[in-house]
């Protein structure tokens, strides 16, 4: 075939995911055929079975599918189920401030999808999409496919650091658009302060780039006060991607996004080529789930309680037994906490290898950077183990630093 | 903003479907808010309701979420729930005569993704895509967003006319993928004799290209014997392309591609960065449903029944009131007649308006060509109505030519 060394080069950029491989072997209850210890996970971004609505989904199936299921097993509308629409329109005309969201909106087959469309539609070889950094590998790969020159901006405990970015755009940098994680982002546990979000806007508006901006956490919030989207009052500058993967279950694989109007029709025209709707049985299923809300705010409200004490056991341990190894800052919600090497000489790849010899498994920071800038970071997840398992898990890390001290 | 004229054009290739507008016009119980006939859909590809195993669907759905639910709810693997991986691999061992298909497997959020993956991993602007004439338009829609330059090759009663092929190749022609529906295409219900599937794998292998094999209607076979697919024999010269979406349900939006081996690995690389995993859910109701292969082999003999009843009445309705002014093959399988006009005169596209101001929706032929190649034909889909409906519509479809005639 003339075509496979092109074809190769062309998916060079979208670099499997380690990851992923880092996943599966934390999905694994043993490593393999050796007798040893569970491999205890703080790697994977997963929520944990505990989290999944099982019953609820199941009865709502039932519904979906008593009498006339034709919406449930049909073909749905490209844009996506109208009472989906609708409800998530109530949802973010509230939070969005946007009067009618409903010709904004597209239901996606997750975020992911939304990312790998915005690229579709917006980006051509070598224009400048500016990420936040460290960043949500899934959206680098996603990006990556339609070759870009991806810039990475710095985040700091404020989020992405809108000062440094104004200066670089000031100096002549010209971006088409602008990806981040407002709230308890992936993997940074950062949340963008109020000024910050207004800031970003601004320089959207005055530079002319679209912002990304990637929320499936931000209803999973347990501390502080929630903040206004970026899109809220800036709803032409701002596509905003929503998803059930962490509210309901990844499952389903429903997100959704509401873009500005100007860019509405070229996305939807872009998923109908793409994979012409998402689930309808899905997308049923969560009508009749969000349908009553009491019970939809009564499981988030579990949902936050559960997160809660997942990162208050992690921190509260790595405060206890890794003090001055290991700093890990208490994030305001989602799953995730960027925890920062302290001992002199101790490298996070290292320590992951160390680590998952101890069987615990982490992320090392570089995963989350194509200028592989974290050398010293690793993403701690808090959401898969109980507290027990949390304390358990940061033993074995004070363990793989015990192993990386004694053998250095 | 700057890249609005950009994105603009980048779309334009995807043309937006009028199908879709004729399909959502067909779903209206009626004509909006003007009394008047029942629209009668020969219009969509759609699968009727009463092919919806609903009951068996929903009793999967309880079985798949009972208990630990997990594999139902969570994410699931990139390349597809392991247990969906080995129940098509063992069916398609015996179709395509794979010794291993594992490997070769990767489950999709529908054929169209699929064709999305394929376009993406494959095509670069300018790039020759050959597509038998007339085309499937989510083809055409899918490969268009990578702006290939686009080779109809018309399709005769034996399927695409691979000698016609072969001259154009002798002459210089290089694809780098050629697209067909094998079976019962859309939408000329035209099958690939097996001479021709055995000269275009060899055309294939000698000119370097690669054969899509798009074969949703394979198993809806309701006359005639099976033929074995281009892949088998083929396999490293096809992509092969199933679904559930006509043989279940479209509702789940799940179909499945087996690759050659030197492809198969940039395809999941493009899958994880575009969706990152199909519906797990989804995936989980047809392993419960597939389990059970008397079921399964059941059902498909009564969708097979279903639609030569179908095939049939649309077929001898026409014979009886539009002998002479329309006709109509009969197929060996799938959901769709490809009709043509007979009477001087009378073109596809004012009937087909005629005919929905009779409250019958049907699809003009140049739909489904870039080179409005097919002024004189219809698709005509037998899915959606029974017999005495469809009986109904073709007798509204000679209303429409009196009309024309009265009028012309």
């Amino acid at each position: 075939m003339t075509s496979r060394p092109e074809f190769a080069a062309r998916t060079a950029g979208m670099r499997p995911s380690k990851l992923r491989e880092l996943v599966a072997a934390a999905a694994r209850p043993s490593a393999g055929d050796v007798p040893g210890p569970t491999l205890l996970s703080l790697g994977g971004g997963l929520p944990p079975a505990e989290a999944f609505p099982a019953r609820a989904v199941a009865e709502a199936a039932e519904r979906a599918l008593a009498g006339a299921a034709g919406a449930a097993l049909q073909y749905s509308a490209t844009e996506g189920d109208p009472e989906l629409l609708d409800l998530v329109g109530a949802d973010l005309a509230g939070r969005l401030r946007l009067p009618d969201p409903t010709g904004r909106l597209l239901v996606t087959t997750g975020s992911q999808q939304a990312l790998d469309l915005i690229g579709k539609v917006l980006l051509d070889p070598g224009d400048v999409a500016v990420v936040e950094s460290p960043a949500y590998v899934g959206a680098l790969r996603a990006l990556a496919g339609y070759q870009p020159r991806i810039v990475e901006a710095p985040v700091d405990d404020d989020g992405m650091d809108t000062e440094l970015l104004a200066g670089r755009l000031r100096a002549g940098l010209r971006p088409k658009l602008c990806y981040l994680v407002p709230n308890f982002s992936n993997p940074s546990g950062r949340t963008l302060t109020a000024r910050r979000r207004t800031r970003l806007a601004q320089l959207a508006a005055r530079y002319g780039f679209l912002i990304v901006e990637d929320d499936p956490y931000g209803q999973l919030r347990f501390a502080g006060a929630d903040l206004p989207p970026v899109a809220a009052d800036a709803a032409e500058q701002v596509v905003y991607l929503g998803s059930f993967s962490k509210l309901v279950a990844p499952g389903l694989r429903v997100g959704y996004l509401a873009a500005p109007r100007w860019l509405h029709r070229a996305l939807a025209v872009a998923k109908q080529a793409t994979d012409l709707n998402s689930a309808a049985l899905s997308q049923r299923l969560l009508v009749e789930l969000l349908a009553d809300p009491d019970w939809f705010a009564g499981h988030l409200a579990g949902l936050r309680d559960l997160y809660r004490v997942r990162a208050e056991a992690l921190t509260g341990a790595v405060a206890d037994r890794l003090a001055g190894r290991l700093a890990t800052p208490m994030p305001d919600g989602g799953m995730f906490v960027w925890a920062s090497v302290q001992t002199p000489g101790i490298d996070a790849l290292a320590l992951a290898r160390a680590a998952m010899r101890r069987a615990v498994s982490v992320v090392p920071g570089n995963e989350f950077s194509l200028a592989d800038g974290y050398p010293r970071h690793l993403r701690l997840s808090f959401s898969m183990l109980g507290p027990a398992g949390l304390v358990a898990a940061v033993d074995r890390l004070g363990d793989a630093f015990d192993d990386l001290t004694a053998s250095g």
